[in-house]
């Protein structure tokens, strides 16, 4: 994309409203507007992140068996009065009477809709077990919306809902999504640690947060080295099958044998007791939730199946919630510097920014237009009428992993500067040992 | 993916509701179901139609050179009060009240919106012009919802806005999209008609709707040969390019010298002009429109740019929209017979089903995996316990393109059936034979 054609409005000044870095960084760098309080639109920048950070959510909900739907945003009130949470889940819920005076919500989270859709369909333990999933706009109308979208109103959620016939079978939906988690967060640049959670009424100890690291993280946690030296894309790969309870159940076991704890949980004597060189501490920032809740649903909205003894059963449910819009803002507090976003490689919304210091040079603008055609929809081609700062600004501010700068002495002598964003490094390099470096083949 | 354990819910018996073709098919086919009136959940088979479109529709916006963003669907009253539409907009608007008593609406439309946008950040004629589009649910509370996902209340639309300096700047974006559509239809396998429409106040020509043939659409078209002639995929391909003013005029112009009306403005006097041997008469169903209303909301919102003579101009916008969810029911009723759907190839949410006709049998497993092997995510494969009676219905109401049949027999001697879903012809070929018609390399 050429800059000097793009929706991409940077802004100089730190906008008043904004608390904290990802939401000052967001509107900075022109990745979003807010439309209403806790309300925003997606601008080219910030719409990119967001579908690529959605595109590896989906892979890995794809490669763990998991099959993916669309519920609508607006739903019927019914539903969540046969559940008996319509009147119990007060102002956060978005209440709407449509012209025909029925009362209709805008879905905060849709297990009530999943359960009815699924007991419209399965009739047998055979068609068992069933994890379906969605990335949907949600609605919860915070009293005070703030930090950007890191806790807006409208929000980008992808939520699983697993079906099962028994506990032992719900244990393996359970492991399989956590799996799924870790390998997504390894893929999006993130250190993740999951974290024991409240469960509920139920009990048990199936119910995990998923806090991320970030220095500007809202609670600080505590936790064993060894969550960050597991490489999770290989469990799930090679010998390891996502479908194995007996793999699903020793990464389970690796992942709850490990010290890890927000400050609310934290037990000063098991934290004595790790290894004192494998203690580690940091802020972190909630992302993802995963949580068995049993026939909570399936019980009140008479859900049964068919089990192969011939009785009724109500299957066993779970729930796996990642804040997809959410994340944009944890990725950038988890990584900036005072200069702007440092985009991981793998979400960033441009693989490199070609910038252009002297429009109108030939030399300049020939080895740019070479560099632009080969790199194509990966690169954002500054070729605005701007001084050389406010280029070399806008490529730290907007986070692109790459930057190959392009000036007029260089030019003429074949060659341009690549500078990665994450070190600051600097290196003098052919364009063509430019785009390789990049891992864009000339 | 395996049929024995998808979420695809298909239907013996005709639902009574479905008043039309698509809309039976699409429950019956386990596309989706209706979650309140004119409201629908995609299920796994119709999210891949779905998805498979709006990929085709995004290609083609981006080719076009317009920018892909993402409104919310929650908007403020307080943007359709200042261009004067929140009164007359009637009670098809889904007017909601947030916690603290804001008026709030769920968006029909998005000039609005995007004239706020685009007036916070683009002050100059240099960062014209600018197409933005995004796909985003959208509601229209119907009073009497119908047709299935063709007359639904929450629907997926793509909408593009163009926001230009000039009148003649406007009519090149206008032309862009005619042809950004023209190509799009091509590609979902689908015979458009362009069609004047109502221009409204403004009055001019740039104002056209596209009719796609069905059989059973709802109004009657006449129009000349020419337009099922056309390659659209060689203008903007070659040496047609899209930012060339000269050559979208040629464009426009072949495509508005050809008769083309539905009914309401059929003239049977020029329609006798036309060489007989080029009248075609058809039904045909609405998918998109694209219309010109000039300063309408950068006046009455007080959005201005620089001019370069340094006075301040209102920009010239055009609305360019597609019904996305809308196209799923309409590729069906263009593309259906009684046996259920026939999807064009490259929108078919999977490219070929594999039918298992005896389970257990050695031979038919062990081809049947080898294929699905190959295939992977392009089939879907029929691994059920069912007679081969109800694998053979379901398969051609599901509507794959391509269907490879394994029987005992056939596997034996190593070969099995192909049959083209729109033809119903049937070969015996090897597999890998198989594969290779289908256009996977084995």
């Amino acid at each position: 994309m050429r800059l000097s054609r793009s929706f991409i409005p940077t802004m100089k000044e730190t906008p008043a409203e904004a608390q904290i870095a990802s939401h000052r960084l967001m509107l900075r760098a022109g990745l979003v507007r807010q439309t209403s309080a806790g309300i925003y639109a997606w601008l080219p920048l910030g719409f990119r992140v967001l579908k690529n950070i959605e595109r590896i959510v989906r892979e890995e909900q794809d490669a763990s068996g998991a099959q993916e739907v669309l519920m609508p945003t607006i739903q019927p009130a019914e539903l969540w009065r046969e559940s008996g949470r319509y009147d119990d889940y007060g102002k956060e819920m978005l209440r709407i009477t449509d012209r025909h005076d029925r009362d209709m919500l805008y879905g905060p989270t849709n297990e009530e809709v999943i359960t009815d859709l699924f007991r419209q369909s399965v009739r047998s333990y055979r068609e068992l077990p069933q994890i379906l999933y969605h990335i949907q706009w949600k609605f919860r109308d915070e009293v005070r919306p703030r930090f950007g979208v890191m806790r807006g109103r409208e929000f980008l959620m992808k939520d699983a809902y697993s079906f099962d016939l028994d506990y032992a079978g719900a244990v393996v939906s359970y492991r399989k999504m956590m799996l799924a988690y870790m390998r997504t967060f390894q893929r999006l640049g993130l250190k993740a640690i999951p974290m024991e959670a409240e469960s509920g009424p139920i009990g048990g100890d199936l119910s995990h947060e998923f806090i991320i690291l970030a220095p500007t993280g809202e609670s600080q946690v505590y936790y064993d080295a060894a969550f960050e030296e597991i490489d999770y894309l290989s469990r799930g790969a090679g010998g390891f099958s996502h479908d194995s309870a007996a793999d699903l159940h020793r990464f389970f076991g690796e992942m709850t044998s490990h010290y890890a704890a927000t400050d609310e949980k934290h037990d000063p004597a098991k934290w004595a007791q790790v290894d004192q060189t494998r203690r580690r501490e940091g802020r972190g920032i909630e992302v993802g939730h995963i949580f068995y809740f049993g026939t909570r649903y399936t019980k009140a909205m008479n859900t049964t199946v068919a089990a192969p003894d011939g009785t009724h059963v109500h299957p066993e449910m779970g729930s796996y919630g990642i804040g997809v819009s959410r994340l944009v803002g944890a990725v950038i507090e988890a990584s900036h510097d005072d200069a702007g976003i440092i985009w991981p490689d793998g979400i960033a919304p441009f693989k490199a920014a070609i910038l252009n210091l002297r429009r109108g040079d030939a030399g300049c603008d020939a080895m740019c237009e070479a560099l632009y055609a080969k790199l194509g929809r990966d690169a954002l081609y500054d070729d605005r009428e701007e001084r050389a700062g406010a280029k070399f600004a806008d490529a730290d501010l907007m986070g692109h992993p790459w930057q190959i700068i392009v000036g007029p002495r260089g030019a003429a002598a074949g060659m341009a500067e690549l500078k990665r964003r994450a070190t600051g490094e600097r290196v003098e390099l052919t364009p063509n040992e430019a785009l390789g470096r990049i891992g864009c083949s000339a």
